[in-house]
């Protein structure tokens, strides 16, 4: 079966969120936009619902498989139903859809690994709602390792933007406790597959890397920090010894101004606001944000549930429509490449 | 004395660096970018050298009293002189050179405090350098508070750029000293001096101010990190109760993207990378660093000593006319408000 059969498998997020929203008018636009078919994982009611919220004319159809997608797709939005208990009030989180919003990701990753889906797509989910139901990790990122039965540290966070790539070596986790998180291994580590997945998704054949150091001027020599001398510029040189193109560490706050940029393929950074500061000041609303390391192409937008916005029309699909074609086109890369 | 008399006193920097160079080119493009006139304090040997690798044609003279620079400025490069006492070679910093470095900054100071000239205006130097001769601060700022009599936590750092201001309340240290680093009396602080500033010497009556979380997502209500319930919001708050127009903590990935920075008039970020990651993405050759809090005017250009450029050609004056310009605005605007 081609990829041209099994369709993306989209969740919907926090239905209190603006992913009904967005995925409504990602599917709106799907003609002008070439947006790949995708079937959405979710309450048929909810979306209904929020389409009468928007006033979108938009004919949903639930299916029982993901091949009935791809068919579909010219004129309907073809909907698995995953059912939320709860009602849902657009910008009023609950803790009841919780477990919708775990079963609908797991149902995805379930559907990819069998091959009736051909890559995960995820709307956004709100950690605040799903810590407080009990959810035991981080975040998505984390959570999809879990299900694809890998370490969490296996997983790598990479956001694309049209003309910056960059990942975060720690993620979601207090800045604070960066400073303990980081480690020559995991450094390394990260850098391996984020060169092994740009070739592999990307086609990229020797990306080159930039790496960022910890420190205001990556340390200045140590008179700023010594984390660039004792761990980040050693996992460097192992990263060199193992064939692979890096730099650095170099300052991050010079390491994104568009001659910067066309230096290397892809930046690695410390920390979570080392990363994310720079693509979404460039690209606040066509980041995509991709996990790298997984048995399977998974892609989602890079912005968060924004509840102030659900139900209003004024939530842009911008994003999710890049990453729907982004997680199409990593697909495409990686089976041309068997 | 109006300020038509007293030029800006601009220091050397880092010999080996591209001080000389820019302020060379600085002085060059002086009609076609509307420098205003400043004096040099600086070893007018190291200038005439450097010129001579750059090929420029530009006539220098050395004076006696600042007063003497203005009127001088249309035909030669005011040069007030501070002796370099060793060879220096473009790219090659030496130690030896650390103490006509500080020098060149003290004189600036005690011109502008003594009314002779109007504003700082400083050219890069290297920390990695000066503390290897002994300088006993981790940057310019905490320095010219000190020559100004304040404590080093009264100097405020705010980066400018056309369409961003960005004060980080923490500046040179290791990342890890941050969290000890930041209180609440220290953001509010920050938050006063940075008000009192904006209206002083930028003319905004009542500024905007938009705080950056500490944490990923600010924290994500306290799922990463609690400094923003513990510390942040509450900073914010007294500082709203002291009249502040004052919003946050918000996460510093979503607060530097073009719709969100016409919310504001200047950001507050809590760390180095935090504040100069987004201004240097958006305008790495015309940013300017300004200090807050001192009793006069002081700004630089927001790059570092750039030895690899240094008498190649290659730097880029342009963070510097910026940086002169945006001095000489600062001033006027100062005293026309007295």
């Amino acid at each position: 079966m081609d990829s041209a059969e099994r369709p993306l498998a989209l969740t919907l997020g926090d239905p209190a969120g603006i992913g009904p929203d967005i995925t409504l008018l990602a599917f709106q636009a799907r003609l002008s936009t070439d947006v790949p078919p995708f079937v959405l994982l979710g309450d048929p009611a909810v979306l209904a619902e929020r389409a009468r919220a928007l006033r979108l004319d938009i004919k949903m159809e639930t299916i029982g498989e993901p091949s009935a997608a791809p068919s579909l797709f010219a004129k309907a939005l073809p909907v698995l139903p995953v059912a939320v208990p709860s009602d849902v009030v657009p910008g009023r989180p609950d803790p009841a859809a919780a477990a919708a919003v775990q079963q609908s990701i797991e149902q995805a990753v379930a559907l990819v690994r069998g091959g009736a889906a051909s890559a995960v797509v995820t709307n956004p989910i709100s950690k605040a709602v799903l810590t407080r139901a009990g959810f035991g990790f981080p975040g998505h990122t984390e959570f999809l390792a879990a299900l694809a039965g890998r370490e969490a540290s296996d997983a790598v966070m990479m956001l694309v933007a049209s003309d910056l790539k960059v990942v975060p070596v720690t993620i979601h986790i207090p800045l604070k406790e960066v400073m303990g998180a980081l480690t020559q291994e995991r450094i390394v580590k990260t850098l391996l597959t984020t060169a092994h997945d740009l070739t592999r998704y990307f086609g990229v054949a020797r990306p080159r890397i930039a790496v960022a150091g910890l420190n205001p001027h990556a340390g200045e020599d140590g008179t700023m920090g010594r984390e660039e001398i004792e761990m980040i510029a050693p996992a460097i040189a192992m990263a060199r010894s193992l064939g692979l193109d890096v730099t650095g560490p170099h300052s991050a706050d010079t390491l994104f101004h568009g001659e910067a940029r066309k230096t290397y393929d892809v930046a690695v950074a410390m920390y979570h606001d080392q990363a994310l500061i720079p693509i979404k000041t460039l690209a606040f609303d066509t980041g995509v944000n991709v996990t790298l390391g997984l048995p399977f192409v998974r892609t989602s937008p890079d912005h968060g549930t924004a509840f102030a916005l659900a139900g209003t029309g004024k939530a842009s699909p911008r994003s999710l429509i890049e990453a729907l074609r982004l997680a199409a086109a990593m697909r495409n890369h990686a089976e041309a490449k068997p």
